[in-house]
């Protein structure tokens, strides 16, 4: 189960290299877990739900409807920002796209809770892994190795 | 997504009526949110992923690997006894199945929501709707109906 | 730190046996702990502020100004109805009034955690201590002893 | 109510500045409310109570006895590491001090939730109010004004 987090804004919930992240998730069978909600999240979910994935949708209202369109399973939450935690908790790894403070607050959760934490967003933020590509990405949320074949430093 | 709740006594994780109700479940189309441990949890989960059924289990701890082998997804909260109400809010409707204060505490949090709570267990509880057989629990639960085809009082 | 659970049905504000549970877990030195709000809380809250004491609430929403006038400490959790696990959490002791399903997801919260629940509510719950007038409920919250002189039984 | 944030490590029980700000707050008035530990929150809680002060401990564990000898409320959660996010939502603004993913949860679900983040630890965040001294730093979470007189930029 990997974790996709980013901005919500809803500009971007068509973006290219989040579509791509998702789809290459179902192709190698992984359950795509995030936030629920628009922007960077709907775009991954997009990904992988229309190449057959499974995804989970972790909300912070208390309602399902608040998810977009392509979660599978929506896990309303009724906790706000706090559900934050339960999105890094449920994840073995995340992927990290650009975001703001929120994006931010699971970077520090994931890596306080020592999970792997994959940077396409050029965050600035001690710890993370350094992908270039959606492949790149994935493959080390999925194999927990860095880019270069070594292995990963938890 | 309807809610099974009901002991976490590993005694009875082979239940018949509780693998019965996660079998037509599965049958119906619905997925099973339950908290993921063992006893009518397992057994319910057991019933609905033998029959090819979509199961979701909400932890009490950290880890996945507390998760009954029928999960398919495990969400570990690491709340302890709060990812009760967290397994109520995922929740379309309950079925409740005898158990102990934890079970009581969903319920309540059911009925404090306005989720149909459908009872199994023979809970003396105002607000429940009584179910006889498995069939019926799950009907009510789907169909948000009573079983003599009156309308569900919300 | 009693926790002090029942209606927030704004009528029962002024509740007199509420305000004199409140006024002598003041009078005895202990701090209120409850969900915050209206009702019962409040009239507990008024009593226990009155008297000197301190109160502690536990607040469903996101901002502190819901929170009663006679609130010492608010602590605002975003968790909605979630947030009855932490005023029972917080509580060495439950004293119970009569209310709805969410005090009864209180009560059971309590038991299963193993803490006194005092009951003044008229709950037809096993486990719980029946106590018939405020002085009795606060000696037997604080000293964890039925009203008849023998051991808690934990 | 001011948050107090950073790191827990015990080595950091005495530190001076924390101490500094922890008495500063208590003369203000203002009531101390961190996650409770040791380290910075031990010392910070420690000037606070012994110049007659408040402190709340907003606890991650089940068990109030995890708490530092300077807590007077001590919260217990049971929410692990998610109890960050209860330490940012009761604080009216927070003072940051050094310290590892956990306290750089916390300043940016502060951020996120639009609080005033005021920083004594280096941090190289955007949209924190940088102090120098511990005076500066209790000035400017209590005024919610930067240094410089400055309206504070919400």
């Amino acid at each position: 189960m990997i974790g996709v987090i980013g901005s919500g804004n809803p500009e971007k919930k068509d973006d290219p290299l989040a579509r791509e992240v998702g789809s290459l998730l179902a192709a190698r069978g992984a359950v795509l877990v995030c936030g629920g909600l628009s922007g960077i999240m709907e775009a991954a979910c997009n990904g992988c739900f229309s190449s057959g994935g499974q995804t989970v949708g972790i909300l912070p209202g208390e309602r399902k409807d608040e998810a977009n369109p392509y979660i599978v399973h929506a896990i309303p939450t009724g906790m706000g920002i706090g559900r934050n935690v339960l999105v890094v908790r449920a994840s073995d790894a995340v992927i990290a796209f650009s975001g703001g403070y929120g994006t931010m607050s699971e970077i520090a959760l994931a890596l306080n809770m020592g999970k792997p934490v994959v940077d396409l967003g050029g965050w600035d933020t001690q710890g993370t892994l350094k992908a270039r590509t959606a492949a790149q990405a994935v493959s080390m949320a999925l194999e927990g190795s860095s880019g270069n074949g070594s292995d990963f430093p938890r």
